[in-house]
């Protein structure tokens, strides 16, 4: 791929051309449970590989989750329960399925779905179901054939039973009218909230061409696929290769409470579900402002038809305040730019929750990863006067649980070529008493710097001020002298709170460290393996790192360091030779970096009944990767221009 | 003050009258160096109190800045020295007055002021001087007089020493083009960014009556001041008081470099600069975008007169992207919000640097206060060849030292009241072994509360996702059972690496951690101390808190705390008696947080010439204060409003 995408960029050599193009295909072999993993070549027409994919589960997609809901509620046992629970009249009963997360209770070879049942009350589709927890659940084999039917716990003490042993009444005292979100329910609408547009008199900045997209000095491919959502592929700036391949690669939702059936929830809402599937068709004028250009993407049904997937993402500009100013009180002179950013974002629904997911391109050749999360909180029902560690009361009768959301960022970088290094970077103080040392005052620092030799995990430390460095040791930058790269500002998060042995972190390796470094391999792109449906653990990051620390030999696994603590022209550009035949080799490799991030969720009752967007922010910035600033060129701010307005 | 406010708020009590206004004067008595500090009532024009601040110096103004740079180079022996460096017949020097950080070289009473000497090639006033910093520097008494020439260091080894031993000719082959960042001058422009205006066909959202601000349901009153800047006080949401007063208390930029001079670069900006007096004249439509309000402030000159600061806060509103969305699956219906913000910025440039603080409101009821650092880089010089382990080279000649800012942001909460408390909580897991604890997947986490009973610093710990909040106790959120309370989401970062023994962790007390909560003080208002300039130590914040412990009673000073790990609707309501009498309690009471934070700034070729902006931003949450999600009533976003367009 490499040497065409070189040669597509320079437009130069028009004869070269792509690899032949295999499509993976799984599907279930005449709906049995036979699943199997196929690689179609297209130009031929034949099948390249196949593979039977035994004890692995398929995602489900929305006709599974329908076909799950559908069997649920037509269930005569099911039906006899919510008899038993003595709802009011103007209750409907509604499902919401979820994947089974393994909790050793089930460790079987058979696809569960996890019914939740909630209710709804009167005729309005929209009126919100998440506010009526129902003390119910059902365990549904296949996804379509009821196995258990449980009462939930309430208080901390309670513990889930079959419903077999009693059902209790539904509570009318939980009736209450302030959790609705949909404006033909919820409160009046504010009226003070001025028009506010954004209007681009010459249209916008960039231009595309088909999955090409060109803006300022950018250009990179746009891709999008079922599981992952957005993928942006070859980035170059002013012509220089930064990254190849920017994806989120996973992410997993574990809840605390500890009570079965709930450590079920626990989603890798890609692996699971699917970001790309699940991506809501974005309304002009509403999910963004100004002018927007939108990309369909294809994928198909259950039964092989093509589907299209509209406005899966947008494209349009924001303005970002100032990007860089100064004012010589010498003359009086202010020179101002604004900041102009290029925003490709999607948003996926999964069951209650939104993700806001955007990369953001800056005209001083940064990008960041933003990550919004919005939605409604997933609930589960507790009797009025219970309470519970883990949870927040936020509606009566309503608990909304504690839990992370914690995403994994695949970077893959080409920084100035796919030769690439990790140097880890932290700012020392310098010590006081060594005669090596001229510290006087007490106050120097230095930084210090080390580069990583073989794939492993890292994990930040602000208070250190640890800096990710991905450099390019043979690139040397003319004015510093020191290597090109680019910095991972990483966004400080607390790691998975499940314990080491438990299922949750067998199965979500990746969330055990924030960033990690492997060798690029074609097969590893979901950082908690490629089947996560029902997984055991034992697939994922750590697990790749740790069978190539096996299979390489016994003499240079450990991880040699070079510290250059100052002068960063000279120690950090020797190359490492020692372990360059290890498979685990990272030091001037085409490398891949994973940043695990999210948050602690536990909500506030300001994230109820609709949650206000909680944001997090990644950023990938040049560092000694130009010469001097590469916005510097950007035109200065003029009301000509710009059209303010006095007030 | 508290009962006139509240009167004012309700506007039904037109017979309560302000508190008698107090004017704040220090002064030089006839020009000497006898330095005085005056109140007068304002209402009998009566001097109330009057202190000689012997030992004490003033902040340097600007015309002190100009005064100092004209008589260094009006010196003789200054312009000897600059004859001896044979420097291009284009040549014009410019002198950068620094003010002088104590360093142990001259704890002297008298004012010190220090000037290094910089070029600028041609004739353009706005030709970039940090470009050339030539390799002198002179120590000025009283700010005008000289007493010292120096040549400054080069490499690591090099040392300081007087110009009498001689004087290193200018180097010519320093001379480059690529360093002017003046549109005149800088490279050419791009000119593929197009415009992009925001409009606003009605006008903004907030009201204004001099300094009473009213936006969405956010009501305060702005303020200014000579040294803080923007101020913001009795801020009430929906009618209920939230925070008493916001301001950026100090900030404190140390050099890490470790010779002579350069450890007297550590500059105070707001106690021996002046963040208000040194605010931007702010110009419309370039510092911001849409239907802008100025907000005009007075100081006065040194002899007395009225000053006018025309623009030196603006007020706009920005479009933030999605405020919360939701789309049912079900029903194919997508409910979305924009989310607005209130933007009060003001921009101060401190000599090279630029910074931009804004207090962004948004219509969830959060606050968020972003700083943004910019401008131009201090650089020193360095002679081509050499390198040193605590700076950038970023051009020819030039070095850009590494070195910290850290900023201080004083909170002073009033939420629903003044009597609050100060929440640490942290998620943790759950026991594994324990078998009071229901666990048995391992899984489970929870929240363990600590409330500060006297007055202490704390650190930040994302990895335990440790959340500070400000809590009243006394009033409970009847959805959740807890206490009201706004949370503070510190920015983490690298405290002060200058060792605790150093003359800089002396005078830059509030630099050593990231969070100190103290008693509610009228004259503790800067966390380095009221006197920053030529400071030796011993005011600030933890001197305060030590002064205060070591004059309570021997009985209960240490920090008794409640731990309440689960159900928080229990302990942490049970008010803490013990220290009741203790002058440093800080539990139920009138009580202010101090959040320092900042930037370990060693510089990438990226930051030159100039530096794009790096953003950091602290909020302030509301966490369990209202029942539900406050921006619930926000109007859903409609392409009516909007008038988006499709490319």
């Amino acid at each position: 791929m490499v040497p065409y995408l070189e040669a597509e960029r320079s437009s130069s050599d028009s004869s070269s051309r792509p690899p032949p193009r295999v499509a993976q295909v799984q599907f279930f072999l005449d709906k049995s449970s036979d699943f199997r993993d196929v690689r179609v070549n297209l130009a031929t027409g034949t099948v390249a590989d196949e593979a039977r994919l035994t004890g692995k589960h398929s995602f489900l997609d929305s006709e599974q989750m329908d076909a799950s809901e559908s069997a649920c509620l037509a269930d005569p046992q099911v039906q006899e329960v919510i008899k038993k629970l003595e709802l009011p009249e103007d209750a409907v009963v509604c499902v919401e399925p979820w994947t089974y997360g393994t909790d050793g209770m089930h460790d079987m070879a058979q696809l569960i779905v996890m019914c939740y049942l909630y209710m709804r009350l009167g005729d309005h589709g929209d009126a919100n179901h998440y506010a009526y927890p129902l003390d119910i659940c059902v365990e549904m084999a296949d996804g379509v054939r009821v196995i258990g039917i449980f009462c939930l716990p309430s208080g901390e003490g309670d513990r889930m039973r079959p419903t077999s042993e009693g059902v209790k009444k539904f509570d009318r005292r939980k009736i209450h009218r302030s959790s609705e979100y949909h404006p033909d329910l919820g409160p009046e609408r504010r009226t003070t909230t001025k028009p506010y547009r954004v209007v681009q008199p010459d249209g916008p900045s960039f231009k595309t061409e088909r999955n090409l997209l060109m803006w300022e000095k950018w250009r990179m491919r746009v891709g999008f696929n079922y599981r992952e959502g957005l993928t942006l592929h070859d980035i170059t700036y002013d012509g220089r290769s930064v990254f190849y391949r920017l994806s989120l690669s996973e992410m997993f939702v574990p809840y605390g409470d500890s009570r079965a059936p709930y450590p079920r929830k626990a989603a890798f809402d890609l692996g699971s579900n699917g970001a790309g599937i699940n991506a809501n068709n974005l309304k002009l004028g509403c999910d963004c402002l100004g002018s927007i250009k939108y990309f369909d993407f294809y994928h198909h049904t259950t039964s092989g038809e093509a589907l299209k997937f509209p406005n899966a993402i947008c494209c349009h500009e924001i303005d970002d305040g100032i990007l860089w100013k100064h004012t010589n009180y010498r003359t009086g002179n202010a020179v101002v730019t604004r900041s102009r950013i290029l925003v490709l974002q999607t948003i996926i629904t999964v069951g209650n929750y939104e993700y806001i997911f955007a990369f953001h391109f800056t005209q001083d050749a940064a990008i960041n990863y933003e990550v919004r999360a919005t939605g409604i909180l997933s609930t589960s029902p507790i009797d009025i006067g219970d309470s519970v560690p883990y949870g927040t009361i936020v509606a009566p009768g309503v608990l909304a649980p504690y839990h992370q959301h914690l995403f994994c960022l695949r970077i893959d970088p080409a920084i100035d070529g796919h030769a690439n290094s990790l140097m880890v970077e932290e700012s020392v103080p310098m010590a006081l008493d060594d005669p090596r040392t001229h510290n006087p005052f007490s106050i120097g620092y230095t930084t210090q710097q080390t580069i990583i030799d073989t794939e492993t995990h890292l994990d930040t430390n602000p208070s250190a001020n640890r800096v990710f460095k991905i450099i390019n040791e043979a690139v040397t930058n003319s004015a510093t002298g020191t290597p090109v790269g680019y910095k991972l500002v990483p966004h400080t998060s607390q790691m998975l709170l499940a314990h080491p042995s438990s299922i949750h972190a067998g199965r979500a390796e990746f969330a055990a460290h924030a960033l990690w470094v492997t060798r690029y391999s074609d097969r590893e792109v979901y950082a908690a393996g490629e089947h996560t449906m029902q997984s055991f653990g034992g697939d994922g990051l750590a697990s790749w790192i740790a069978k190539r620390v096996d299979s390489s030999s016994s003499s240079s696994s450990s991880s040699s360091t070079t510290t250059a603590t100052g002068d960063d022209t000279t120690d950090h550009n020797k190359p490492s030779t020692e372990n360059a035949s290890s498979s685990s080799s990272v030091r001037n490799k085409d490398i891949v970096l994973w940043h695990t991030f999210g948050t602690t969720h536990n909500p506030r009752a300001e994230d109820w009944p609709i949650m206000p967007a909680e944001k997090m922010l990644v950023s990938l910035k040049p560092v000694n990767f130009f010469e001097r600033n590469p916005a510097l060129d950007v035109a200065v701010s003029r009301q000509e221009d710009n059209c303010s307005v006095l007030v």
